[in-house]
Parts: structure tokens; sequence; C-alpha cells
């Protein structure tokens, strides 16, 4: 059986470059060489020990490649075809996705806590960061990558710009709106330039980082807000005359940034919550207007499935958005371990790596 | 001056029956003299001195009555027409209206708390437990009342109609949705009849008095849960084989209530909060799926406006909904503080309560 | 091979019981026992050759039975379940189904006309008037009966009720809604249903037959307006004080019945057209306020699915809405030739048949 | 009584310059010192005696200028403040306002015709070519001017941008989405600018003029369309690769643009019409999929009201959109006779034409 190199979870604390066999083919899946993948922010709180996955299981969720083998069933696509996948993918066929939220597809009860059900790569199956990748429910999953796209162009629509952009389309921005994004990592970036792609006029971003006040400015952030300077809400609230913001996004997980996310919305506002909490979260009766003030607070999870990717490479292609500066280090697939170490730490100005095997 | 009597807030603990003057008539305002009222549950909060209001004012924002005087600048309208107001008066033309949020109307900044702008009657105008009010912008507020409905029909339009069916709205129920509805007090009661209404097709109710529970089924509860005879969690995920809500309403304004709402909610549902919280609410990380559930958490003020009152008295006369049940007791105005004390200490089944001037 | 019955299009004015093959079951198919199926007014299209489809195909697209075999890609049922499917059966993995439009899933251009893409029963593929029926993408489309409901209860979900009910749901019918529906055959009677479902609270029928606006009047109507008795619009505008309605629902397919449904819209109205044409439709001008009334044209194909199918099953097994008076006659398929005489003259009051293999 | 000089509908091809009575300021309205205004394409209707109005009306519906008097009941404006206002004045307290259809604020019944209740100027009271203009509800459509902005910065705020911007609005452009627009006047120039602005990833303007198809490739469109050089709808399909587009819009009027408009839709898109059409229209069978291909018709009247004017005000202030190329040629009121002759003869490349009192 041929075998293949894999980044694997070994224990909280160890993710290391490995082989295992390269996987057989169902009828419904497809195997993919990885030609570029990436870490994300959950793979490090995987790598900690913060999000429990199982012993072994190859990590990563963002493939570009291209397709080695399909399954018996899947049709409409050859082998060799250059593809994506999204780092969620939805079946297509579950109730879930039936009821237009495929991103839960087989998410099993809130009571058992995890509800993340159309997250499976590097979650509950193996994922990306191998040389080769089977892509389940391949059908709705393969997305053919638009010829003249270079891999790096491609990298972030699997993920990051699906969620960033989300952050903007859940929050239902309207054009002549005013859009907070707190915290300006590859995801809050990514909501400012989806804020921007649905209409918003002013733009406030929130961060410290100057590197990344400087891109924020760049993709669409008509204010950036350095949080080291004064209150956040006192420095919003000033800028919009003490009206507040139509939507906020945050794109961290923390109390802070989700308090003040809720804090600076005007009365009807939305808060659009893409972080990924890891502790209780409390909502201050003041900041929520004792129920009365007519807010919403929305959740997304990462949509998925090959027409997601159609549009994502189609606003690259048509050159509306510019992600290529968040792609600010290269690694091989061997190197991986030295990938995560810098990444994790966060170290010399990273934003994404762009791992090749 | 002419004088009239209304029930006033004098303090903490107070609310009294005295005299003041009938008030002038502005160009924009319609005085209307009272034929029914009733007191809710946010002026009991008001006579705990949990929610502050001016001392003097007069409680109240629920009206049934006669056009007395019109504005100069009001047409359209006759002296002698019978007609109800909404508890939330829009001017329709703030900002707020004309960006489709008329409730919160005249709201100020979230920093110093209050958002619920479009609250005036009993809040900061005058109210409507008197023998006249003063109906601000009455263009855009004065409701006719259709022949052949008595005051009591119409008398839950103003407020807990149409804040009870908002919560089945901004839910967004669908057909063959299932809805939790979380206490069974006339606003619960009300969103049971609401989310019948918009197509639900299995509707929860959870509370532990019989007799709400006997009126909930008669609404359109397909399953009542008393939170005495187990978990409410684990007894909704049985009666929804583990599957969840896809709408829960919570309408109470208890963290005991809101975290339960968030606890049944199905991947992708939403958590439609009605109450009137008065402390800080803790959301628990499981229950809120680490904000990757795809949930939202959408609260709604009493829409108001004479559009909204027209549709719902639509409802009552063609019979759709009776929430005549509701109405268990009345008393003369010159009887409000026997009232008071009758409904504040939910004596004797109490729902609603009649008030005629 | 094993062989079975069919009703077969032989040529225009021709469907005969014939024999042929029963299918073989690939990887993402489900082969059906039929136990229950009938007739719809677009097999009699078919019938007169006013729609085309190949010869030899099997007709009939509304299904339940029991599944016989599953394929060897297709998990989460059992041989022997008691299931429907949809009339339209969406693949759940194409880019239309993933864009949120599964009903044309597969559809072509709009150049060559078809563009009714989901539609494969009976139109693309054989259909359900036979012994057997193979259900494509079955994952996405075999809906479990839930125990205690009869073949004929749920006999209405593949397609009419289906249909009738996005009549309601495309329109957008809100809370206190004016609806008109232009026809009352079984598809207008479900429309009716479905406007009531969805909280219309004056709903107005438009046909001649007595025992169809009796119907009507049971599923929610609450005037019936004739059409024989003086012109429909002076009729609808009369019992809208001149106002016009919310929305009117077309469920014919005549120049006649959508320029009546356009006419009576107030300002700001939507018709909701689910007829089908068979040719050019003129606006008038004023009808279309000469495109300044901010109305809309909005049509619907029948929504598939095993998701639709659950919900409209539940909407039967709580006892919302009762179907059952539609189904007038009963046939077993030998007579099929029978069934079809009865039903495409209209004769004795047929609404739907029930046909048995 | 002080007089004024106003553009005049004497008769069918008669507008004049002549003198009227400045109009006395009612308790709701506001007298406002026209400094900028401009002709629409549907003042040449009414000039050509297309579209009647009473004679002696004001022709204009375009405001810039500065507040001279306010209304007894107007508050929260200051004398001698900038303002605009929307070619339509929803009052803000009618039903249709308050129903979410404020440019229907008024609108009679279909029956006779004029829907468009909620344009006045211009059209039921007088209009804006003139020194002064009466702006009725000036409570709800007065909008403050942001220091900065020159008049011609904001002119075309109250008419065109805020339809064309409608039209990409009302069409449901999502990110990703292919948009045509048919016509490249003002409009759909606009149209452009705000498919752009929703997030649409490829925009196909359609025009023969080259200087409007110039404008159009500035403002966004990716591709250009010249109906004189082939079939349009052939055109589109082979740069849509036979897919289609999401969303047409159709932005001048006639049956031609209407019906091409319709061709090139995807199953599932939608056609936002924003013309004024003059003649009754067909669909043909084939472009309408015969009712079954899940399109929507969509028109949209110009949104008014000051909110609407501050988010409009507020793109131009952003920098997101730039229209000053739409303002082609500059007049004084007293040539605005000029000016008709040279607009409605569409002569010199002219688009829109400043008119300063």
């Amino acid at each position: 059986m041929a075998r293949m190199k894999a980044a694997i979870f070994v224990e909280p604390g160890r993710i290391v470059l490995d082989e295992k066999p390269i996987p057989d083919v169902g009828p419904l899946d497809a195997l993919v060489r990885i030609t570029t993948t990436t870490i994300c922010g959950t793979d490090v709180h995987i790598l900690k020990g913060e999000y429990p996955v199982a012993k072994g299981l190859t990590i990563g969720h963002e493939p570009v490649g291209i397709i080695e083998k399909l399954g018996s069933a899947v049709t409409g696509f050859t082998e060799g075809q250059r593809v994506i996948a999204g780092a969620i993918t939805p079946s297509g066929h579950s109730f879930a996705c039936l009821c237009g939220c495929g991103s839960q597809d087989g998410a099993g009860t809130k009571h058992g806590f995890k509800a993340m059900g159309g997250w499976k790569f590097g979650n509950t199956i193996d994922g990306t960061q191998a040389e080769y990748v089977l892509v389940p429910d391949a059908l709705a999953n393969l997305a053919p990558v638009p010829e003249g796209l270079s891999d790096e162009e491609v990298l972030m629509c699997p993920d990051i710009m699906s969620t960033g952009f989300s952050g903007a389309e859940s929050g239902a921005v309207q054009i002549g709106d005013t859009v907070a994004v707190f915290a300006l990592g590859p995801i809050g970036l990514c909501a400012v330039a989806g804020a921007r792609l649905k209409g918003a006029t002013r733009i406030i971003g929130v961060d410290t980082v100057p590197e990344r006040l400087a891109i924020a400015a760049a993709l669409g952030c008509n204010h950036v807000v350095d949080f080291k300077k004064g209150d956040v809400v006192d420095q919003i609230m000033a800028i919009t005359d003490g009206r507040g913001v139509d939507v906020s996004i945050e794109a961290l997980g923390t109390q802070g940034t989700f308090e003040a996310a809720l804090r600076v919305l005007r009365p009807g506002g939305t808060l659009s919550s893409l972080g990924v909490y890891s502790s209780d979260l409390t909502i201050p009766l003041g900041a929520f207007s004792a129920g009365l003030g007519d807010n919403k607070i929305v959740t997304t999870l990462c949509p998925g499935g090959k027409e997601r990717m159609r549009r994502l490479m189609e606003v690259i292609a048509t050159g509306r958005v510019d992600l290529k500066p968040l792609v600010t280090h290269r690694f091989k697939l061997d190197d991986i371990e030295a990938a995560y170490d810098l990444f994790s730490h966060q170290r010399d100005g990273v934003l994404k790596v762009a791992i090749t095997p």
C-alpha cells in the first residue's frame, strides 16, 4: 500500500510529520494530491490541546491540489484537474444541507457540545497537511480552479476568505453602513474586504499591530483604532458621532472583543460573530439594552461547497479583492513543524503560511 | 384648566391615582379619551423601582379610546373616532424609522444604557392609565378600531400581542418548524399564537402553572413542558428526538430561560428573545457551540405604528386568534391601586386586567 | 430480467399501460416499489401533446412506496422502509442546489426553452405510474413516512402541496396579509392552505365550481369569488375596499388569471405565479403601473428534497392541514387509462385520483 | 406676495420659464431655496405629453438647496442649512410607509393606473426647477449635506443614484454574482455602480454609445456589449459560458430591453426592472420558462426619505463611487428652455445637466 507524508496530531503540544497510507477512494470520494495548503488558527488550538481531535489524525483543512482519483459515483470532473475544496464539506444531501444550513451538516446535538458538524477535514477525518487528502462528498465539494490563478491566490478561499466574507454577509451589511471589525488577523482582514464588497461606506478596524492596520487600510478600512491607545468603545463612538455602528464583526473569540462589539452597536444593529471562543461569555445588561434594543447576535461557521468556492475564486479572478499580502511565509511540507512553531508564536509578522508538499 | 384622574408614579413602591391637568394638544398630537387600558409586567418593574421613570409620570402604555381632539397638523382622522395606538409610538420620520427600525425611534446611545427609544407612553411621556392620553406623532400612530370589535378584544394589540407575535416573526418561523416558548405569561401565550400563525407545526410551551399550560394548548401548543417535572432541556430534546428546535422564544427575562432557550436550539436555529432582563447574562460555551453553531440570538421591542395595529386587529376580526381568555379581571380606574396589588402579586390566576375610567 | 407494469407515453393522445424491465439500481439510486401514486395536470398536458416528452417514457411524478433496493453508495435508509420522494428531485450537489435553487438542478440554458431542470420523474427519466420507480440521488430524496400516516394522507406532499404552499412562501405572505388565489384546482386549494398557514387573515378564492369553492372555504378562504358572477377584479377591489391585495397567487397558467392577479395587487404587492403557461403573456401597462408600482412577479417550481417532504408530512401529522378531501377517486394501476380519461375530462367533480398498483 | 421664477408645464411640447408666487409654508413643510437642480428623462416624457401632469405645474424633482423657512411643526433642522431631498418624498406616517413601502405612499388604486404615489415633486405638487420649492413632510425628507460636498456631487442622490442603486438592491445582488445592465444612461450607469457596490464580480453593460460604454467601464463593468454588434442575448450567453446572469437590470423601459433582460437570466435569476414603460409588455413563453424557471421580475420606484439620502451622500463622501462624470452640461435657470432642448434631443453627449438659479 502506497504511503504518504502527513502532519499528524500526536498529543497536546505535538503535531509531527509522519507517514501513513494513502487512503482508499470510496464511491463518493475524490483523492486529491495537495499542491498547497496552510495552517489555521484552529490548528494551533488543536496543537495546544484546546480543541480535541483524535490522536493520529492528519491536521489541516485548506486544500489546493490536483484530482488524483475519482470515486466510482463521482461524475462531472476529470482526473488531473486542478481544484480546491472548502474547509467545510457539506454533503449536499443531509437534512441540514437541504434546510439551508450546510455548514452544520451532520452536526450532533448541542447537548454534547459539538455543533460544527460540517467541519470534517482535520477534525473528524484526515486533513490536508499531507501529500494527499480524501475529499468526502466530492460531487458537492470539488471546485475547479479557473485558469490563470496561482495556488497562493486561491489558498485563502477554503477558509479565511469564506469565513471573513460571511461575517459581512451574515451581518447583512447594506450600502451606506458603518461596520467595525474587531481584530485584524487573517479572518478580520477578510471581514474588512467582505464588508467593503457588500457596500459598507465606513469600516473601522480594531487591532494594535501596525502591519495589520496597514493591510486593513489597503483592504478598505477608513478608520483604524488601536486598542492600546484608549478605550475602543469610546474611540468608535467618537468616530460615529455617538451613533454607533450598523454592524460589528467579532473576529477573535474573546470576551473583550465580543463585549466591545456589542457595546458599539446602534439600536437595531447586528453583531456578527466569527471567533472561536474558549470560555463562557458574559452579556452585560446595558450593552444588551436589557433585551430591548432590537439587536441581533449572529454566528457563522465558514460556508463551504463548490458553488461558494466558485464565487470566491471569481472575486479573486476579477481582481475585486487582492489577498496575496496575507501570505507572508512559505514552507515545504517537510518543514511543517517549523511552520507551526513560527505560526503558533505569531513571530516575524506572520499572517498566513503557504505549505507545499 | 380641566383636570383628569391618572395613575402616577410617586416613588418606588407607590403608584397612586391622583389628578393632573388634561394636556394641551400640539400640532402633531391627538388627545384620546381612554375607554379601556391595562397593566403590563413592565409597569410592575416601575412600581418596584426596578425600571426608573420620572416622579409624577402617568404610567401605562396600552390605550383603547376615542379621539377627543386632533392637533392642527393631523389629518385623516375625525374626532369621536374609536382608536387604539401601539405601546411603542414611532414617529415615522426619524432616521431609525426610515431605516426600518421604528421601535428604536429616538433611541440614544447604548453607552448610557437606554436604547428602547420608541417606548414613550409611561416611560418618557405621560401614559394611558388615565382619563386622557396625548398620542404623539398621531399621523403614524392612531389606528381606527374596525366595527364590531369590543375594547377588550383589541386591548392586547398595543403591546402583548404585538410583542408576542414579533417573537415568532423575528425568529423567522417557517412552515414545518418546531418552536419552544419559554414562560407562558401573556407575552409567551401570544408568542405561541404567533408561532402557530406563522406555520410552526410543533410548538412546545414551558411553564408550570396549570391554567397557563391549558390556555397554551388552546392557542396551539402540541406539547407542554412543566419545568418542575424534570430538566427542561432534557424534556425538549426527548420530544424532538434529540434534534432540538428550529426556533426558541424567550418570554420571561431570566438567565434560566435564556440559557435553556439557547441549549435546545438545533445547529442553525434561532433564539428569539422577548424578555426584559434585569441583570447580566451568561452564554455557556457549549450552549453557544463555541460560536460555531450558525445560531442567531435576536431581540425585539414591541413593534408599533398604525399599520401594525391594523394588521393585529385584522387577526382578531377574522377570528384567527382569540385572546379574550387572557383578560381575567376587570377594574375601574378608580380602583387601579387594587388592580396593581392583584397583578403585581399574580394572585387569583390573573393574566391581564382591563381598566376602565 | 424482471418486468413491471408502467403507464407509458406512446404518442400525443395515448398513454397506455404496458410492460418494461424493472430498472437496474446505480450507486446513487434507490428502487422504490410504488404503493400509491396519482395523476397531475401536467401529465394531461403530456397526454395532449402540449408538453413534449420522449416516446416510451413512464409518466408520473408523485411516489409513495417502499424501498426495494438501495444503491451501493446510499446509506441512512433501510430496504423495506416506507418513503415518499418529491416530484422534483434535487441532487443536493449541483451548483444550482448549492446556490439555493435546487428545483433548477441541472437546468439548461433558457435559450433552448427548458429551465425546469430539477423535474426528472416522468419528464427526463421514467416516472412513478408503474410498479417500481428508480429514485435518483436517493440520499437527498428519500423521505421516510412517519408512523400513522396513510398513503393517501401523504400523496399530496410530492407535488401539489409543495407547489401550493410555495405560492404563499415565495409570495412572502405575512401575518395580517390579504391574499387572492386564482383558480381552485388541487394546487390553488393547497395555496389557500399555505396562505392560511403563513398567517394571511383574509384569503379570497376565485373559481366557479361550487365543490371547489366549498373546499376552499374549509381550507381557509374568508371570501370566494365566482368569476362568472361579475368582473373578478371589480369583485376583489370591492372586498378590499379598493386597497387591493398584498399577495396574489396564480394557480392555473392562463393570460386571464395572470392579468387579473396583477391588476388586484396593491402598490408594493407580489404576484406569486404557480401555473404552467402554454403561450406568451401580456403585461398591460396600467396593471404594471408602467414599472413604477414596486411590484414583484415571482415564479416557483415545486420544491423537493427529503427535508421539504419531512416538513410537509409534519404539517399533515400534526393535523394543521387536512388534504384528504382532495382525493376524490381511486383506481388500480391496471385501470389507469380509465383514470386518465376521467381526470383529463375533469368529470364527476374529480380533484385528485389515487392509483394503486 | 413675493414671486419666483419656475419652469412650468404649459402644454405638450412646451415647458417654459415663468413666474409664480413663492408658496406659503404649511406646518409640516419646509421652503427650500434651490441652488442646483437637474432635468430627468421623466421630465422629457412630461414635455412630450407622454406622461400627464396638470397644466401650470412646476416641473423637476431633484433639489439641492438651502432651508429658507421651516413649517411650525418641523423641528431638528435650522434655517440656512444646506439640504437635499429625494425625488420621492415619503411622509413616514402613511400605511404604505409603515408597511415598508414608502415609495408608494399615497398611491391610489391600480385600477386607475397611477400607483407611483410617493412621487410628488413635479408630478402632483410643484417641483424643483424653480427658485424655491416646498418640501412636503419635511421631518422625513430634509437631508443635511455633509460638509465638503459640492452641489454637483450630491445632485445625483435624489433620483438617479437612488434609483440605479435600487436596481442592484431589489435584485438582491450577492458577492460573486454576474449582473447585466441594459442601457447605460444615467440610471443604468448608477445601476452598474450599485451592482459593483453590492459585490457583483462580473458586470456586463449593454449600450452602443461609446462615451457611455467608457464611463460604464470606469464605474465597474468588466464587459461592455454593443447591441449593434450582434444579438445581445447571444453575446451575453457567450460571455457567461451559456450559464446566463444571476441578475439583470433593465434601465430603459422598452420591450426589447425587458425581453432581453429576461432571456439572459439563469434559472432562478432575477430581472430587476427600473425603466418607465410606455406600452404593454410581452413575456415570451420560452423566456419565462413557461412559469417554471424560479425567476423573479421586480420593479422599484426610486427610494426616498432623509435616511436614504444620508446613506447615498455617505457613498459620495467616502469616495466609494464618483458620479461627477455624469454631469456633462451646466445651465442657469434662466436658460432652462435651452437645457430642455439639448437634453430632450440627447445632443452633444449629454448625460445630466446642472441647473442653477
